[in-house]
């Protein structure tokens, strides 16, 4: 299945990637499951009682507004935007590097994995740590990104 | 990537796959994504003015709790299970199919998008012809699910 097709109308620029709304809501899909199976792998690695943890918390803003700021990317986002805007701009990313073919799933989910580290279960340390997860998927994809602001 | 360990705990049985929390959590990310993409591809095909468009609306329970009903897969679910609890049933059996790499997103993707039919940006026509697109989906699943029940 091809699907580049749905990048046709975008002039590529960072804030047009950015700010797309479509692609916001396509990456929402895909941020939830990158993350809920990154996660769901990490829990099973650090669980003492090496149980499986099968999990599909949704990610929060906070955490991917954070990512974007970490990252140094608010280019990509709205001005003066807030950080559901911030939020819906690493969504809109993740699905133009995704359907763009710059990367796969299974990759993401690798990357956020390895990027996880300490104790996640406690919801301040997971945002921080997550956060960090997702900055470091967002610097490993800005190459492939548009250099061109507006 | 590899992330099959997170099946390692189950017994391969219908009901068992069927009525997993945590793989119904993981299968509502795939089945949204999925979706989104596929009626995207769909609505940009039959759009009149060549129009390009990316959305990413959530798949309702109704769908998928039809769509389980449609393919004659009831016994994967809860007994007397209603249609939220049909609803994750069809989640849980997407994600053991895509943890155990019977399809990719891709693969489901267009079989999605090859059932879908008609003018869905009505809804009552949107319920119906998505459902009978998730409905061959399960079917095309069903050689890759456990045939022992319980």
């Amino acid at each position: 299945m091809e699907y580049e097709i749905l990048l046709h109308n975008l002039n590529n620029t960072q804030k047009e990637i950015g700010t797309d709304k479509g692609l916001a809501k396509i990456g929402d899909s895909i941020v939830n499951l990158i993350y809920s199976v990154a996660k769901s792998m990490y829990l099973t690695k650090i669980n003492k009682n090496a149980a499986i943890i099968r999990t599909g918390d949704k990610v929060n803003k906070t955490i991917l507004s954070q990512a974007l700021k970490d990252a140094e990317m608010k280019d990509f986002a709205k001005n003066r935007g807030d950080s559901h805007d911030l939020a819906n701009t690493v969504e809109a990313i993740v699905a133009y590097i995704w359907l763009s073919r710059k990367s796969t799933i299974s990759e993401m989910i690798g990357i956020i994995y390895e990027n996880l580290s300490g104790d996640i279960t406690k919801r301040r340390m997971e945002n921080e740590n997550a956060s960090l997860a997702f900055a470091e998927l967002l610097k490993i994809f800005k190459p492939f990104l548009p250099t061109k602001k507006i």
